[in-house]
């Protein structure tokens, strides 16, 4: 469910990456290899960062193949740090609020996979948001609330620390309530500056995740490839799955493994542990209420 | 902000009462005379008891004007009840879980008005429902968490009491949270056999709502409309804003104000009176969560 | 490119064809398996007769398979002929204008194929539409096109012999332009009293078309399918591709073949032969307009 | 029925004009002060020069003023040329391929207006345009006829002579035809160097058509106004009607007239006269069509 990419490095019309990039994100919206379902064609979402006060934002429910806008907006508009999302909705509806990327201030988050059983950790889940971010869940999936935990959590502050701290709790909660196998996917995240992914299952093989090799070594390796030759040196593509089929040219990321870029320092990895965690276990009601 | 519409008598082409009347619910979207605002384009729905189970639903976030489907759905369907509902969105987004009628089951429910500072009771408010039906709460609305107050207390038993115990309630935890002029607004339910209308606002004057007059009153007054001939000896009509000018043929709801519809028995109007609760007060965070 | 399905028979809720059948057409705008393209999810369109004037027709540019109102429409309107189609669109535009059915007056018409190289060849085919039908292309599909080219032809007269002398146009036409195996693809055309379906190639093999079995048949070889248990003695479907792998249940249509269905006389097949016609060219250019 | 503007000037986030400016074109979609409609909420369109290949195009069906899409794009691209426009339909239907502006190459048209009894004349207009543009014209409204027309008599070479030849050329249609008042609007063309405007009715007041004046004028009439002090010596727009009361900062342009803005010119205006033409007269039916 759901096809995601980061791009990180030199200014590059938007275009470039998304549609003129063999079996690149939009035709993954069409035709994925190796996600969980082949379609992913319920809206998506463009997060870029570039002219302008924050991350603009563009979504939509029509699929990523067929939006003219996109296209339009694509080869319109230059960015060197966007995120791109491909939705297939499971369960809630197919509207732009439940597009990725979601946004907060600087910050974008993408989501590929689930929290299992949602409906029974919803609200126990939505009051532990800080109570001043509760309103700001606009949409319905449960993507946007991780993302809301993770803020409530210190994402601002340190993003991976703050999705160990989510995971933990999350999986804490689900425990509590009979829930298995509570978290499952890939996360990204940006403010715009960095750019940090993490790869995580609670239990069993977490959703795919790429990065792109170091620069030198894929031009070497595809020396007539044009489009290779002219990426830059801190030029980097985090990706649920390799735009084409380049041996060397994509590294998976291993499972548990938090990714970090940063301007000048390449791919950093790190291994991800959700952090231990009482579970956030609602009242089961007001006690105002009663018929 | 809304103006909304329900038919209550003999099926019908619901596209007689929505296109063919003149200034219908459809006219109102464009230009309302009555309404907050001159505008009604941000959505609309259409909620229609017939053939299947349930109501049916049609909603859309384009403007009800320029719909050809609601123009389609209209013309083609007969219905002896419906409730339908356009929108001008204050705040919230634009998508169609924002969209009136919200169902539950076999109840429709209908808002013309607001709660106000609804960003400062959003948590409180969802807090006190019955987290049975926590999940269910798709949009972004004030209108939605109301109805889903008024399923938990009570609605699908005494739909009129049900909404004095939620207003009540909105208006215990209003004050609490130093939140003036809580509830403003006209309300619209139906389970498919009943109707109920609700005219009503914390101070001030609520929104407009009327109730066409008994049917051989109109016949009488206008002898010459066909269409107003045509109206059989049960049907009702209770809107916003009336249709047309026509002296005579509608009935003002008074302010604080019920109005039940039942086959056979005519107009039931009785006074609404918010029922004493206490306040629905979250408290302030899952103790479980410190960063 | 496309999927249609049309339903012949009782009057049932549309639902019951639509979502509740396994691989039902709306499925296959997921997945199909014998189309040309394996997603169908450029938008959609269903046309029900039923209550109200002439069909109803209700279309959508988001993919059949995630569209809540269709659910709504299908789950609450029972006919006794529909006709629905799911769209992969191949260069024109995804919008409303371009789903299928397309209508006229009392008439509905799909088409899963396409007219080969149409941007050379859909100047001469408007200039040789009844002029007055010319203003009624709305959209930009060559279905459209073909549509109102069988009009002009007599389809209202005679629906399989109008086909046959639009084939035989737009093959002329081809052949002066220039243009190789002209048309493809099966269509369905419906005025809610009968309904007829043609399967035919200019050359090579035409797309699939499948009507089910007599229903006897059918209930003799699945006598435990509840389902199929409930069709009555004049229910029938006519679809690209069959909803299930039930041997015996489907019969495919062959190639060069017409197929006609009327209320009481069962299923009337017959060759479907273009008629010879003289290429319909229109002039270069306007003689008033030069620069 | 439309309002349009034009930015022509300095590098802008769009946002700056669109947004927040008081009664801006999107406050003009809600409520336009000298239209012949006061609501435009049939869809909008934005093309702009930027980055990327030619003019990027942004159009959706949504009200202007309620697309959060269009927020995010007007917030976060850089723009020293664009056209807005915003619509109220008036027969044909809403979807993208009818919103302004069209494109054709680095070319944008956007019109506030109409050709009167369209449907009479689509026909003969478009056997009038060159054939390699036929089916280029992928909606159904009569601006893009328009817009096409006018490529095929010159646009690319000299707007204002080429838009003079296409009005002669519908008025003398129009006249065989029968049709009176041909044409009525303002029309706006850019090249992405150039902006050119026209304001023209074929009998009566054309729609109304404002230019900003001479930005040192501006400044000295509003020396405490901070949006106007920032205004470059070369910037202007073109609107519909003025964003604001601000007597002395917009000129009305004469009925009959055109308008052309080119870097560091200023604003030349001359008479717009509609070159004689024949008719345009498509032959009744190709002669190779008979039932």
């Amino acid at each position: 469910m759901c096809r995601w990419m980061g791009w990180f490095g030199q200014p590059v019309l938007i275009d470039e990456v998304l549609f003129k990039t063999p079996h690149g994100i939009v035709d993954q919206s069409l035709l994925s290899r190796m996600g969980a379902e082949p379609t992913n064609g319920d809206g998506f979402g463009l997060g870029w960062y570039g002219a302008g006060d924050g991350p603009g934002v563009y979504r939509s429910v029509e699929p990523a193949w067929g939006d003219a806008n996109l296209r339009e907006i694509a080869g319109h508009v230059e960015s060197p740090l966007f995120l791109t999302h491909v939705r297939a909705a499971i369960g809630s509806p197919v509207q732009e609020t439940n597009c990725h990327p979601f946004r907060h201030g600087r910050w974008l988050f993408v989501h590929n996979g689930f929290i299992a059983d949602f409906h029974l950790l919803r609200r126990d889940l939505m009051f532990a948001l800080d109570p001043e971010l509760f309103p700001e869940v606009r949409g319905s999936t449960d993507s946007e609330v991780v993302f809301h935990l993770a803020l409530t959590l210190g994402l601002e502050q340190d993003p991976i620390a703050a999705l160990e701290r989510t995971t933990g709790l999350i999986e804490a909660t689900a425990e509590r309530r009979g829930v298995k196998d509570a978290v499952q996917g890939s996360f990204g995240v940006s403010d715009g500056v960095g750019l940090w992914a993490v790869r995580y299952a609670t239990s069993g093989q977490p959703r795919s995740l790429f990065a792109s090799a170091d620069v030198e070594t894929v031009r070497g390796l595809y020396p007539d490839n044009e489009r290779l030759q002219k990426l830059g040196h801190d030029d980097r593509l985090i990706v649920s799955e390799p735009f084409s089929d380049l041996p060397g040219a994509w590294h998976e990321i291993p499972p548990s493994t938090a990714v970090t870029l940063r301007r000048g320092e390449g791919v950093e990895m790190r291994p991800f542990r959700p952090a231990p965690a009482a579970p956030a276990v609602a009242p089961e009601r007001s006690p105002a209420v009663s018929v």
